[in-house]
């Protein structure tokens, strides 16, 4: 059955919905975070790892496979699934924000984007068509359209030439794309200007895809101009496709942002923090290292049923972390994720029960979020 | 029940026997290959993991665990089994090799050995009564006695002083011991000289031990004189205790050790080896990063059903190990302990039907031992 979203309920007070997309790997319930997993692996973990995690899809970096190692070896090896043994979805993303990270090893134009690899220095074009090309021979289930991120802040003039370059980029990708079995996402550009949002966002619409993305957000604007954006953009979005704002973000803005309707969130916050030994919890963030660990026979989270809080003490964590043991990453990692796709699932509860308002403004008030996570 | 060993079965035509160790946290079933847990993690993986791999024992190590986190943290939060969450048997070293490893940082007189720590210099001095006190703290299953490791080669007036040292403080050990729910073992040293060998055999057996190690062997003799050495202390071992080799080896040197009437085996060989991205497999060693692995579809040994290769291409191993991802870690380290695990067991069928000596010549004779493996 090719991809298809059917929104399930929507919330009576709030943009919130409660929706399921179809692909041929499986069904998805929305909202949804999505584990990053950028070279083929969603660090630490394996797979049934993230199935017990009830983990429903994943995301996979382009950038990362294209250039190692190599789309086509993973095409040959018969796709990306059963390259890394994940039957269920994974959305790829295009590399246009990878591209734009790298800064001074990248250069823009209208025909793709030249790039340097990170690796090896070797040189390298992206283009929207060779962007579709990597993602179906990885044969992923969700593709996204190549676009131009922008820094922030930028000029309006520079915003404006990426939503048109971005709109041109959309209209190559939807050509380009030879395969039914997989969706294509476009990404709504616009920095920071609402008018320029709500221009890509019909520029965007006007072309059609199964899906539209939030692009070139939680780049380094306040929380407040985050939010603006959004609503310079969802109002103007279809009601029946998905809606997926790209690498956001903390629990607190898992939760407003499904407020303002998204339904699909990317973020390594959970992942990368559990490497670094941070660890979030019911009653805010504990720092593994700290010396106050040192003897605590308690879980990280005593709230939490997660495999890393229903067997180890915050004592042992410290213990693996301070030593410098491996475990210690795929501990904090299978209890960062759990904290993340319980939430996740509480919210899709809140809206299904319609009181996903009461839910949200709960939350936000709650020590969970009390402290600012860092990105 | 205390700690008990049975011997099951001798072997017919070779020295190998099978039996099996009680403990209080369950039995070993010998000839056993017991995965090493130095800082009380088997490095990337859980305990869930070495249950799956049917591990039933694991080791520690005291030198570790006292510098940090410190064995009366552990003893504060319950000993070592809850500490680690590993509720099957746990054997702790004493820390004599540990501290022998430290070479210019250490100084060994009659009362015992001083040392500075590698992690922060600082000074310490560890006793024969002191390594007992940790190992109680710890409330492992199997206690070793502090012993006096040399360096090869050794003269021998040197040899022959360490061994005098090592059955004072054996007696030490044994007198200083307070808690009968635990084994106490005994290791007999005598470097490369047959003659002190037999004598340090005499002499810790007169001791008394729930059990006996060789130690000083697989420090840089050639392998004949290793079974040298160890045809120079098994036949004085009594026959109703387990013998356990300290640090070995190759899956030759297990197969081989056995027929030479060992029960007990440690190595960090399949564990460190699979971090470096060498796997054993029954046609030879795998060095995971050679590009002729790149496309390889086939798992790493296509007659093993470890986790690994149940699951994994050669190719998506060595994308995890060019990647640097952690998970390559964990899967080389499943797959290689599911080799020397397999082993053991292979062995221990083969001594219960009598057919060990031509089980050890078409191993020794096989693929699986025609490279020599570095420890």
């Amino acid at each position: 059955m090719p991809f298809r979203f059917e929104v399930l309920k929507q919330e009576q007070n709030t943009q919130a919905r409660w929706g399921r997309i179809h692909t041929d790997h499986g069904d998805i319930t929305t909202p949804v975070f999505m584990p990053v997993g950028t070279q083929a692996s969603v660090k630490s973990l394996t797979p049934e790892d993230l199935l017990d995690l009830k983990a429903e899809i994943i995301i996979c970096n382009i950038y990362h496979l294209y250039l190692r190692p190599g789309h086509e070896v993973i095409g040959r090896l018969g796709g990306l699934h059963r390259f890394m043994h994940w039957e269920l979805p994974i959305l790829t993303d295009s590399g246009g924000f990878q591209v734009y990270s790298l800064s001074n090893l990248r250069k823009v134009m209208d025909e793709g984007v030249e790039f340097q690899s990170h690796l090896d220095g070797s040189r390298h074009f992206l283009t929207p068509e060779r962007a579709i090309e990597i993602q179906e021979v990885l044969n992923s289930d969700i593709t996204m359209c190549l676009d131009e991120c922008i820094p922030y802040p930028a000029s309006y003039d520079y915003t404006l030439s990426a939503v048109v370059r971005t709109t041109s980029w959309a209209k190559r990708c939807k050509e380009s794309k030879t395969r039914d079995t997989q969706a294509l996402f476009g990404i709504v550009q616009g920095g920071m200007y609402a008018d320029l949002r709500e221009r890509s966002a019909h520029e965007i619409m006007d072309i059609g895809f199964d899906g539209y993305a939030l692009g070139g957000l939680s780049v380094g604007e306040t929380k407040v101009l985050m939010y603006e954006m959004i609503d310079a953009t969802t109002p103007f979005l279809p009601e029946g496709k998905p809606r997926y704002i790209m690498g956001v973000g903390t629990p607190g803005d898992l939760v407003r942002c499904v407020g303002h309707g998204i339904d699909m969130f990317d973020c390594v916050l959970p992942t990368r923090n559990a490497r670094n030994g941070m660890l979030f919890t019911s009653t805010g963030k504990v720092i593994i290292k700290n010396a106050q660990h040192a003897e605590e026979s308690i879980p990280v989270d005593e709230h939490c049923d997660c495999y890393t809080c229903r067997n180890f003490s915050r004592a042992y964590l410290r213990h693996l972390y301070m030593a410098g043991e491996m475990l210690s990453a795929r501990l904090n990692t299978i209890h960062n994720l759990h904290f993340y796709l319980t939430l996740m699932e509480d919210i899709r509860q809140a809206i299904r029960e319609d009181r996903f308002a009461a839910f949200s403004a709960d939350f936000l008030a709650s020590e969970a979020v009390h402290d600012e996570y860092t990105t």
